[in-house]
């Protein structure tokens, strides 16, 4: 009851088919050329599409016959994909689709094609009957996969035109086949370049070693004092604004399998890092950490070279929870990193890098609870409220350009390797995307009806 | 009367003009036929001198005709000479010796070739007298600046050939024009390379931060931990060997210029490094230190990778002092290592680079005394006795295979810019160093003269 015709299965491959990697200028006009295709295959669905330039790529907007009297419903979706390197690892060529057990194998067969196509065959089903029960929007991005940097912009330029009552985003992933998930939060981030200055060159180190200072060992020492040994980030303040899970989503974590074993066997290390007071779950999903990315100063090549080094400097990711700002952290890092130079007797600086908001959709929120009931619906069982430790920042700029709740209902399933060789997306999810995108549109129109009084156009009472 | 001849003149240009670099092997044949020049003007001072092939550059040997009843004496210096390179920053063709304000200019005008060129025209003076007061052995090697690595077996070689009372090096460097120096010790070396294994492969700090251990951030703490806040390093057992210097050089030390202010200036950054009860000199010539040459880890271009490296590696050298044993440190070294791998939890290797042994004269060896006298003579200023912070291998093997004193008297200045563009010479030291040559032969002599009775032929009971 969730196949789906030849008709689709020929649109989802054609899709497949165009290499819009969103890293390269090289493909520039492979993205215009989605892009299109996109705005065309909506027009044919019924609905009325147009084509945005940005300072990168274009946006496709397009939207269903307005009634206004019904709740609208903005679908987020990217049609951007990851870069194929490396190409020798992959069984079929990455832009030919080809089905093997079940499974399609490409480029984006899930992140972000995939998922957002099963949706898309929901929509023209629901066009298809004449009389969808909510106003539609599809609103599909190509730079999701380098950061959205020109989406916030775009989306406060159209904030009038965007004006909806929910955003419905699948871009994340399920527990496993056959069990749903809302994923409720993610986790923003703020990165930092810490450079710390030793002497005015390289010195000998056997003129200079055991009286100049060495900047690899000072900045060695002020990273080590970052984390106490509980785990935790010592710079003041860093905690503050934390808010933790609601008492629903813990309960939820509770059942999933993710467990210490788990992450040991994914990462083939044992998952020792973190606040040591914490689960894993919690580590990774609701609580800030501060990751070295990498730390490079002196000499990097093969054989010895013996000096001390002039300088040492470091990559640092702060992964942010709600309600963290990223700004306030910004300025806790940089005031704590200035005390620590200070502490060395060295000149150090801290350089921010690029910033994102975390992402939270409240568990009680009524569309949060009407997308549990739809996928209760079609997969028949209770759908986990997870969340995800990574960031992506076109859901925190949806939430926050539109004042409107953003619901994350992935289709993609652990073991599909999105970002790499092989990606591939299971047939059936589909067909299964396309009846819970039906569920879901019946379920947020049951919410706007009950909330009509309550709630003004554009939502802003729910921010 | 330190005047020297055109002759003298014009042979150290020839000399310098030969582009002996050692470093490349596109100078092979630069360095074979340096070889071939020295040897040629030793036969012609009346020398006896071959030329011996090694894996690497040749090494010349010549002999003044041996009287048993004499003391013997090996002069050392070495032909090869550093790299140009930056070349743009050169005033003149470093292989073009230039005159300007009273220093020549060449690469090489110090390191090693003037200095040992000072003393090859004391000696033509004293084969000129037809009745030199010694025994004389020339030996020149063409690999010290890449660090000898094939003169130790060389020298185990060729050990009965080249038995002899003492050897002299004028491979150091005075304190300032006109106050000359004995160099009683050098610092030996033992490195390593530090490597830190986190996940399987690199990891999504986002989906990862705050379980998965991060090497960069274990590393940092393991060489934060090896040095502790009074600047010691902490690794048990590696102080142990560590031999006081003599009360006489303690004393010389305090005449010297290089205070921590000196260091400030040559560095420009604070001298805080290194024991904290010890003063700059004691640190940098007597002590041992752990250097970070080189940390490496994750990201290291522009821009942000927000990921979990999968290693963290450092490169460490450690400065050995008399009596330490390079192979011992490297154990104390490697399992100190092995029990931090532990207490992060995290696998590690530790793996021995290159080796060297310290090396000293003690301050009242019967050659080292003739030496402060013939200095003195010279200079009329009693020379410094001083150490160096750097290594130079030959020296300890001389010593070792030989089982000889080393005298180290060098004729360099400290602003001659050795190993550094626009490399000089003082003019006048050519001359100096030739008299200086005259003085100590004279000096070495009569030790011979005077222990004639108790020292065996080899030298050996002097060791």
């Amino acid at each position: 009851m969730s196949a789906i015709s030849d008709r689709d299965l020929a649109d989802y491959f054609d899709y497949l088919r165009l290499p819009s990697i969103s890293s390269s200028p090289d493909h520039a006009r492979d993205i215009a050329g989605c892009a299109t295709w996109l705005s065309r295959w909506l027009t044919t669905v019924g609905l009325v599409s147009s084509t945005y330039e940005t300072a990168g790529s274009p946006i496709v907007i397009a939207r269903s016959p307005e009634d206004p009297s019904r709740t609208t419903v903005l679908l987020y979706g990217h049609y951007d994909v990851q870069p194929v390197e490396p190409l020798e690892l992959w069984k079929s060529d990455p832009f030919e689709p080809e089905v093997r057990d079940g499974f399609v194998y490409a480029r984006g067969a899930t992140d972000n094609k995939g998922q957002t196509f099963s949706h898309l065959i929901g929509l023209r089903r629901l066009m298809e009957t004449g009389d969808p029960p909510v106003n539609l929007i599809v609103l599909l991005e190509g730079e999701e996969e380098i950061g959205s940097p020109h989406f916030p912009a775009f989306l406060a330029d159209h904030r009038a035109d965007l004006a909806c009552d929910v955003a419905l985003v699948s871009d994340t992933s399920m527990i496993e086949a056959g069990w749903p998930a809302l994923t409720l939060g993610l986790r923003g981030i703020a990165c930092f370049d810490i450079e710390v200055h030793g002497p005015r060159a390289d010195l000998h180190s056997g003129m200079f070693g055991g009286v100049a200072p060495n900047p690899a060992l000072a900045l060695s020492r002020i990273l080590s004092r970052m984390i106490d040994g509980a785990g935790r980030i010592v710079i003041p303040g860093i905690y503050d604004d934390v808010l933790e899970p609601a008492p629903a989503e813990f309960e939820s974590w509770r059942l999933l399998p993710w467990n210490a074993e788990w992450f040991a066997k994914a990462t083939g290390v044992e998952p020792i890092a973190g606040e040591s007071d914490r689960t894993v779950l919690e580590r990774v999903w609701s609580r800030p950490t501060a990751e070295i990315n990498g730390f490079t100063s002196g000499h990097q090549g093969e054989g010895s070279k013996t000096i001390i080094p002039s300088r040492a400097s470091a990559k640092l990711s702060f992964r942010l929870v709600p309600n963290q700002n990223p700004d306030r952290v910004a300025k806790l890092v940089e005031n704590w990193f200035a005390a620590e130079f200070e502490r060395e007797r060295l000149r150090g600086t801290t350089r921010c890098g690029p910033k994102g908001q975390p992402f939270l959709t409240a568990a009680d929120d009524p569309y949060l609870l009407a997308a549990r009931s739809a996928l209760e619906e079609t997969f028949r069982r209770r759908p986990a409220l997870v969340r995800e430790g990574l960031s992506i920042p076109a859901t925190a700029a949806l939430q926050e350009s539109l004042r409107i709740p953003v619901v994350l209902a992935g289709l993609g399933l652990p073991n599909c390797a999105a970002h790499s060789p092989n990606e591939s997306y299971p047939i059936a999810h589909l067909g299964l995307g396309a009846r819970t995108f039906g569920s879901l549109m019946n379920r947020f129109a049951e919410v706007r009806r009950s909330h009509a009084s309550s709630t003004s156009r554009d939502g802003r009472s729910r921010c």
